[in-house]
């Protein structure tokens, strides 16, 4: 790629952190900043990144690591992060910052290419920004004369940035860019219903990028779990837990199959999808105590033309009561989903469908609290539920 | 910009609609394209654009205008519609299609610049795609011979298209992205808490582009309606409104003050968060089931370090009830906000702070539901409402 064919040992790996972290009160940014180092160590320990030291200064990170390349690829997908650079550390003695600098022009430009030099200085030097900028310039342009390089501060092809921070100076030319988001485990943890739709994979994936560690439901129509749906959910789980290293990989399988045969026997076929979803919540209600967990989520989205809808979903919220029901996909698109499964790596596993709120449910059908009760009793509902709780199959992936 | 001074004439715009409306069945589609074309119907009308016919065929929407540059971009910005093209129009026969395609890429190719043609095909023509590539290449190379162009498959400077159907042909070289979402209206109606701050402007916005028409509702705090709060969120409702042509542009506002005194009166101090946003959720609720509307939004999303936090959205959700409330910011990074607010267009309007789920609560500040029901009964909770419903003052922006 680059005219200087010898490899440059970047040797530091500067991690910016999102910008929520920065504007807390002390005591939370402390406790979102803790989080953060301890998933950022969890994710070298499982890529066996060899790393000296991880650091927190100027209010960002630095890792300090001879696989700098590669850590940056991996760190760039920690929640929290909101950039990173693999960088070459040196002094802040401009003779060295010169130095180091044409080092990395060295190994990064490409021949006839266009750069920039960037200098940001915090501390008190014996030059200014602009030297910097002049003199790593000059000497770049010198030392690779017959590489037919040029200056272009509007639009280079390559900006060689330049940090130099009280005696430390930092130069690099990458800045990738991070998933965002709040560090996983900031926030507690939310039991989630996964199926094997796409809709339900990207919902965990978007709370988990706002700090909420989960714990994914599948809840199974076949007794023996071995189905296609009950296998990309698992897929999908592992897919997940990609993201959150060095927390529980666990998944609660949950025979669902008997219920609804039950709620087929024993109620009005226009009661079926929300009693399914009603044992849903309350198995899920039921997890979440027993787990401390604070919350539900499910993958629905505003999908169907239904005045009925939205009131099927006020009666599937009771009863997940005291538990708020989470969808974070309530205000996006089919395309914004899918574009979100492809960046999370789950597109090709699951099921390209979108969960709808009420998916069997015809627009006109009105459903009242009191049938819904009715059915209940009718079914002995805190039965079955009690029965799927302690059925729960529990897998480590 | 193109070496052809003259002024083409686009005289038709290419609407195609959000892929989510195609799939569904035949009388929700129906339903959906109706909606999407008298929204569209709307716009033009308000920008005053003239046009002669809007028709439906091949899956799309072809507008007749003599101002397809301009109407375009305002159609880019239609709920449902997922992109826009002024095009050309032209009959199937190969000499027009070759003499337009001329014509269009002599105004819109620039010197010494890179195109490609596609074209695609519906019908019986005497003549393949390729023979339309081939030749409307070969005489737009030849026409403009002193001006430098190549032709490049892979990563043109510019594509243009021919899109052949049955006897007419479409030539187009722009595919400007719209706005994506359900029709508006295809929905039913929310009302949606809105205040001075970015998150529930956005809110509004998201819950719009799935198709439900808002209500937005105001709770002010000055007896007066004239601080600056209030002025901020009605600028903020006038913008969402121009994305609603068409639609009722209400606003309610709500006189809070006199209910936030009377809960500092009589209340604990850790509840009166608690209590005023069930106040306001109470207030919606009313409001809702006044206006036929069928859910309650608001801009709040996870942002607080806070076991206690998800505990308190059930509290507040319990006092909507039946109605379900939507929080379409659950899952969403400030940043992803700000950047939603910049492209509807209220960045500059409102405060750029993001609603947090419990602000004035501190993380360990347990507050029971027995605690708030006692509070309420010392309020006359019932009263308040009732009296705040009644005091709503309804604006027509």
């Amino acid at each position: 790629m680059s005219f200087n064919q010898a490899e440059l040992g970047f040797d530091i790996v500067i991690i910016r952190l999102g910008g929520e972290i920065g504007i807390k009160a002390a005591w939370t940014r402390k406790m979102y900043e803790r989080r953060l180092i301890g998933n950022i160590k969890a994710v070298l320990k499982y890529y066996d990144i060899p790393h000296e030291a991880l650091n927190r200064r100027f209010g960002r990170l630095y890792l300090k690591t001879s696989q700098a390349q590669s850590a940056s690829q991996r760190l760039a997908r920690v929640f929290g992060v909101s950039s990173v650079s693999p960088a070459l550390k040196t002094t802040s003695k401009l003779s060295d910052i010169i130095d180091k600098s044409v080092q990395v022009a060295g190994s990064t430009l490409k021949k006839r290419s266009s750069f920039a030099v960037r200098c940001r200085r915090v501390g008190e030097h014996t030059y200014t920004s602009q030297d910097v900028c002049r003199e790593v310039g000059r000497h770049v342009l010198d030392t690779y004369s017959e590489h037919g390089l040029r200056v272009d501060l509007k639009s280079p092809d390559t900006t060689l940035s330049v940090e130099v921070r009280e005696d430390e100076a930092y130069i690099f030319t990458d800045v990738m860019r991070g998933v965002g988001g709040l560090p996983l485990g900031a926030q507690p943890k939310a039991v989630c219903l996964l199926n094997e739709n796409i809709g339900s994979a990207v919902a965990c994936w978007m709370v988990m990028k706002r700090g909420c560690p989960i714990l994914p439901l599948h809840f199974s129509e076949d007794p023996a779990f071995i189905n296609e749906d009950t296998d990309r959910a698992l897929k999908a789980a592992k897919t997940l837990f990609e993201w959150a290293m060095g927390f529980p990989r666990k998944v609660g399988i949950v025979s669902h199959g008997l219920n609804l045969a039950q709620i087929e026997q024993n109620c009005p076929k226009k009661l079926k999808s929300v009693l399914s979803k009603r044992v849903m919540y309350r198995v899920a209600k039921r997890v979440a105590e027993m787990e401390h967990a604070e919350g539900i989520v499910t993958g629905e989205s505003i999908n169907e033309a239904a005045g009925q809808a939205l009131h099927v979903l006020s009666l599937q919220d009771e009863a997940a009561e005291p538990f708020p029901v989470h969808r974070p996909l309530i205000g996006l698109d089919a395309a914004e989903i899918e574009e979100l499964a492809r960046k999370i790596g789950i597109h090709d596993v699951v099921v390209q469908k979108v969960d709808v709120s009420e998916a069997p449910l015809k627009t006109e059908v009105a459903i009242s609290r009191e049938e819904v009760s009715q059915a209940e009793e009718n079914l002995n509902i805190d039965e079955l539920v009690k029965r799927s709780v302690e059925a729960i199959k529990t897998l480590s992936l």
